[in-house]
């Protein structure tokens, strides 16, 4: 029966904290530079982890802001020290590639309330104390956007050439050009929405009620008992994970399959590919990703609703706005359908932003902003010269 | 914090098995009547609790079978003892309804492996002793049409006038069409499909998971032992009630309203309506449905592929059927999308049965066969009156 349940290796309960990645570049702000929160708290102190990739122009003109979606990290493109996988997005960025570090300074940080090396809930409270749990303060989008202009300051960067992400990231690029619309050259808000949706909202409280169902969650406090809500948190990880993949994609990869067999058990182990798939997702999910970090940056994406600050009108958020602005969805995306981008561009139009959308054909779901889609880097390679040649940025000779 | 947790109030304990409703009948098969399972094994004793409503004619030809879903009951058009609601299709099923109880005689029976009467894994494996729990058999749908057969010979009935449901009510109907198409005049199989897709596969496993990931859930063993996997059940509910839902009907219900507060409290409470919509599903599933049942229900669904019977065939189900069918799909339905029901239409057309298809315009989801959709009663009405005179039953006059 043991194989009926998940997650029963060994996984040391080690917070997945700052001390765990040596490789990542570290930013730290003390008690004069606290992070005022949208909840009213002042943050402090505060360690910020990134990754660059390129060299700073003279002029500080070509920097590149990468925003990671909710269980990014900032190893956007090299390979993670911790799980030694490929950076997340290294068909996008790299020498040559349509975000191309032999031009451009990109950077990427780990988001607030994450736990890759940023501070977040299994950060220490006080150095040598428990980690926060749930005393961490409830964050924003806006927060985390904040914490990254903090580090774009630190790196004596003003404006930066362009900030781009997909989903949860996608709402930190609008969240950039609504907050900082001077900052913000081009933005490429791809798979995303100025607001989360009822469904969505959904998806994530049952993902939440999981991981708060595990008797092993122990009211959040799980890191300094020695133990990890790994069963709670494996379930909203396949949970979600449906909704990262379209039906067709799901039809096309494993349909009916059966698990290395020519017929089914008649039991409750995993018949069917599917069914073994989702449980690997959940079982190295648990490997690398902290419970209440998913708590926390879950229920962000649940709180972010760019037009509430703005009288309920999306327009006035990027009122005056001279980014240039290239939205992305994809015709299969169903948790960021193509209907919540188009209300970006509408609002973009409406406020008399400069804006492109691109809606691309695609069976893969939200997962392909992540994915070998040649439409997606054709378009932020059209996109970004473009945007560059308006800058100034002359593009390096290749040889 | 203990708000943040689910089911903390005290649920007794006691198993859903046919001691909890008296008001059912029950038919019982002893040993002398196994029940031959897909899986090998010979099921006896057996229990089925069954409604009835309105009165079979003299010649038998009036019988009308309702299979229900998943968590549904026998209690069709009857007050439900146990949860004191309204039976489930009472908006279809009465005098003067689209299935006029004053002219058909309507039965409906729990299905097997359920927990509200029919033998399930809460029965008792011995009186007295243990219930099954996981010594259950796998059981399949047809399975579960074949003991839905038993009580309809046990009420002496040789060919029913119709066979309806919804759901896993109308893989019922399909499977019925194909393992016993003289017995079956027309069928209405309603948001349905001929095999359950991978999505849907991964959907039932995330819900197993949560159950199985509860530490109450014991192996299974949980009414034994005195406890029951309650927060496992209610998240496998939230889980499974999303997919019942459109985005639209989720948007126009409750959108990104805040549950009777102005702002955000910036904490993990059910801070938006739709969270605290979902908390109570879970809770009140939990209250009257059995985990192992729904591991079971679940499981047969994933296993409903009527074409693997058929060399992969769909259309070899129905060979020489003369049962008339009308498919009934849903504009919103994304769990049975209209694509599943017309791929039952493509291989009944190329079988020769008859058959008509309605797919209805609707933003209710998959939930829309339990609903008020005026179009669905209409659609029925002209189906069932239609069939009726084509079988030579006269309809009641009405004064």
């Amino acid at each position: 029966m043991m194989a009926r349940t998940l997650g029963t290796q060994a996984i040391p309960p080690t917070p997945r904290n700052e001390a765990n990645d040596p490789t990542s570049l570290v930013a730290r702000f003390g008690a004069d530079q606290p992070l005022h929160l949208d909840c009213g708290v002042a943050l402090s102190p505060l360690t910020i982890a990134y990754q660059t990739y390129g060299a700073l122009n003279a002029d500080k003109s070509n920097a590149v802001l990468i925003c990671h979606a909710l269980t990014g990290d900032q190893h956007v493109a090299n390979v993670n020290p911790v799980t030694g996988k490929n950076g997340w997005w290294e068909t996008m960025i790299g020498p040559g590639k349509p975000i191309d570090t032999d031009r451009f300074f990109v950077i990427c940080s780990n988001v607030l309330a994450s736990c890759l090396g940023t501070t977040g809930p299994a950060s220490l409270l006080v150095d040598g104390g428990a980690p926060y749990a749930l005393d961490f303060p409830v964050v924003t989008v806006r927060d985390m956007v904040r914490a990254q202009a903090m580090l774009v300051d630190h790196l004596g960067i003003d404006t930066l050439f362009c900030v781009a992400g997909g989903s949860m990231g996608g709402m930190q690029v609008l969240q950039w050009a609504a907050s900082y619309p001077e900052r913000v050259f081009c933005a490429m808000p791809i798979a995303t929405a100025a607001k989360h949706s009822a469904q969505n909202i959904a998806f994530h409280e049952v993902g939440r009620q999981a991981i708060m169902a595990d008797p092993d969650w122990r009211g959040g406090r799980y890191l300094a008992e020695g133990v990890r809500p790994e069963k709670g948190l494996a379930v909203a990880r396949m949970a979600a994970h449906i909704t990262y993949l379209s039906e067709p994609a799901l039809h096309r990869k494993f349909g009916r399959k059966l698990q290395d067999r020519a017929a089914p058990t008649f039991s409750f182990d995993a018949d069917f590919e599917i069914e073994s798939y989702l449980r690997y997702q959940g079982r190295s999910f648990v490997e690398r990703f902290d419970a209440n970090s998913y708590l926390y940056l879950t229920r962000a994406m649940d709180y972010f609703d760019l037009a509430a600050d703005y009288d309920g009108k999306l327009a006035g958020a990027f009122r005056g706005a001279r980014t240039r602005f290239c939205v992305v969805s994809f015709t299969s995306d169903w948790l960021f359908p193509t209907s919540d981008s188009r209300a970006v561009v509408h609002a973009l139009n409406a406020s008399g932003a400069s804006v492109s959308f691109v809606e691309i054909e695609t069976d893969k779901g939200h997962d392909a902003f992540l994915l070998d889609v040649p439409e997606l880097f054709a378009t932020t390679k059209g996109f970004i010269d473009s945007a560059a040649r308006a800058r100034g940025l002359v593009e390096a000779a290749r040889g």
